[in-house]
């Protein structure tokens, strides 16, 4: 017999919460009546039990379900729906970790270049790793290849695209990613560094085959993806026989599971290598406590699953590097846009003081 | 120029809701400070408006934005995220409405099937629906298929699969469907009814595929599907060309979307026939007004989109028939699960009583 293990906080009274946990277990597994089963063995092979409630806060408990692995079907969806199925829909519930038993954890593969696989990519080893965006949408391939052009020159690791640009008129998909890979690879050529370019990559399964061909053809070895944008079973099948390195954007992603646990845990364990998430201070209301939870969710060892790149970002400046670096350490790779783009004619200069800061923040870890 | 509208609920001081709502369209758009934009055609054309603002309770502001709907590049994950990407991540913002103009609503179709459709379908016209679950997961493809035949006998009109039943080893795909597709046959042979089974489909690309050729193949109309669980842009790739009637479930779509818009708007616009959600007194805490406004979205007339059939459910008991059609009336489905089959050696009576309740409850509409 196998089990995995789900962890929520629940909102409820004391007493009521022996009651809400026993009913969770039924609605996340046989989703009726015990009393209504006729076979013994379902109750006692596919029915979740209450492992453990412990009170974590005023009116909030910390409930651990174990749950049969058979019921996952060892695919994306059922492991979803186990975990958050309908529950999802219950507001005072969270999703706050979960705990996969070998058998079932040996069906993910998770990132597949990892932090190691990022490093060696960008030829980074000894500080974090730099990465802007090119913004805004409504610009073309063009302007967009301008941007990443100086971006490069300026020696910032990754170039991605803004989340938003997706496949739009005004910047095709193959139009945008030959003109900015070759505007890379001019600059490249310039500086003798390494910038790559990490175009999104969104759509339909069929819009996203199409785009990946054209992605191969065009030699790029990253791209940028947000799993629940396009479905994660599609997203956790897609890396299967990818060969690109792929960084995980948030979009979509706010549910009621604990950030940690969805962009740092889940999103690495379906494959992301580096995970962009909103850092505590910018435009989102991240914690503290909550970015580091997330970082070490991503980073942590876990049995033969690569460790994922944390990634805070959200309206960051230049100025905050060495606090972040700070925070954050070594295996880091920092995100700044808007307020490079904020520099207008000086867009070079500041992106080549970005990209010192980062060199110099490590000597003060 | 084209402008799509999305309405938000945001938690604000008086004093900060013109900044928020300006942060929200920059946010939603062009996510960069607006002054460090180069192109003034950009701010004119892709940076959200904000339309309106206006206070609906305590501290809650109802904030209109118009956005353009080229940044959607007309394309599901486009226009998820230009509604509900990154402020997704921002716990005091709620999606409640989207208005999109006919130039995007032409590129969805919505349900193929929708009301009409499914009436035709199951040859009822005068009467509310019937829908029940064979469950729990765990039981073999014998054991379902015994349990759908006594359900067809008894006259319900649609038996679904448990959402939870997915690809499990103990009920796989191909021998569960051709096991209760025969056995509903069978029912349909004896009682000279039309009872349909409608299978849950879920998986990745791959998997859908694959159990799509089956269930063809055994000659289904009528599937289960979860949008939020295979990703809404899979969903809406696949309902295209799949020639059944699709009934939506609400599992892993709880995330700050007005259950109204996800559930009834959103699945519907995406081509869910019915749409299944949790009924008010039941096992979630949906209110009767957010069930209403969910028929409501459901079932209005809303341009070429076809209407969508409303399917109360979770914990639903015989005894509550009456009250519900009162409360949805006539052209909704009545969804039954766990209370028929705690009737045990009675459950055929049960079923019986349950369609002759719904036939009954007409003449008191």
């Amino acid at each position: 017999m196998h089990w995995l293990e789900a962890t929520y906080h629940i909102q409820s009274n004391p007493g009521d919460i022996e009651a809400r946990a026993e009913a969770l277990a039924i609605e996340q597994s046989i989703e009726m009546p015990p009393s209504a089963v006729r076979q013994p063995e379902i109750l006692r092979e596919i029915l979740a039990r209450v492992e453990s409630i412990a009170q974590v806060g005023e009116g909030i408990f910390r409930v651990v379900l174990r749950m049969a692995t058979d019921t996952t079907a060892f695919q994306v969806p059922g492991l979803i729906n186990v975990l958050f199925g309908n529950c999802s829909l219950q507001e005072d519930i969270e999703l706050v970790d979960f705990h996969l038993p070998p058998s079932l954890l040996s069906a993910f593969s998770g990132p597949r270049f990892g932090i190691a696989g990022l490093r060696q990519l960008t030829n980074v080893h000894d500080r974090p790793l730099t990465c802007t965006a090119l913004k805004p949408q409504g610009l073309s391939p063009t302007q967009l290849a301008e941007l990443a052009y100086t971006f490069a020159l300026g020696g910032i690791d990754i170039v991605k695209d803004d989340h938003g640009i997706t496949n739009q008129h005004f910047a095709p998909f193959a139009h945008r990613v030959r003109a900015i890979m070759r505007a890379v690879a001019q600059a490249n050529a310039e500086t003798g560094l390494n910038t790559h370019y990490a175009p999104m990559l969104a759509g339909s399964p069929r819009t996203l085959r199409d785009n990946l061909q054209i992605a191969r053809k065009e030699g790029v070895r990253m791209v940028l993806v947000a799993p629940m944008l396009i479905g994660l079973p599609v997203f956790h099948e897609m890396v299967e026989d990818l060969g690109m390195a792929v960084l995980g954007h948030p979009a979509f992603a706010g549910n009621r599971m604990a950030p940690a646990l969805m962009l740092g845990k889940l999103f690495r364990l379906l494959g992301t290598d580096a995970t962009i998430f909103p850092n505590y201070g910018g435009r989102f209301a991240y914690s503290t406590q909550t970015c580091m939870d997330l970082a070490q969710a991503a980073r942590a060892p876990w049995a033969h699953i690569h460790p994922s790149l944390p990634v805070p970002a959200g309206g960051m400046t230049v100025e905050r590097v060495e606090e972040i670096v700070g925070f954050y350490g070594l295996d880091t790779m920092l995100l700044v846009g808007g307020n490079l783009l904020a520099a207008g004619d000086h867009l070079l200069e500041r992106t080549q003081a970005f990209v010192q800061k980062v060199a110099a923040s490590v000597e003060k870890i």
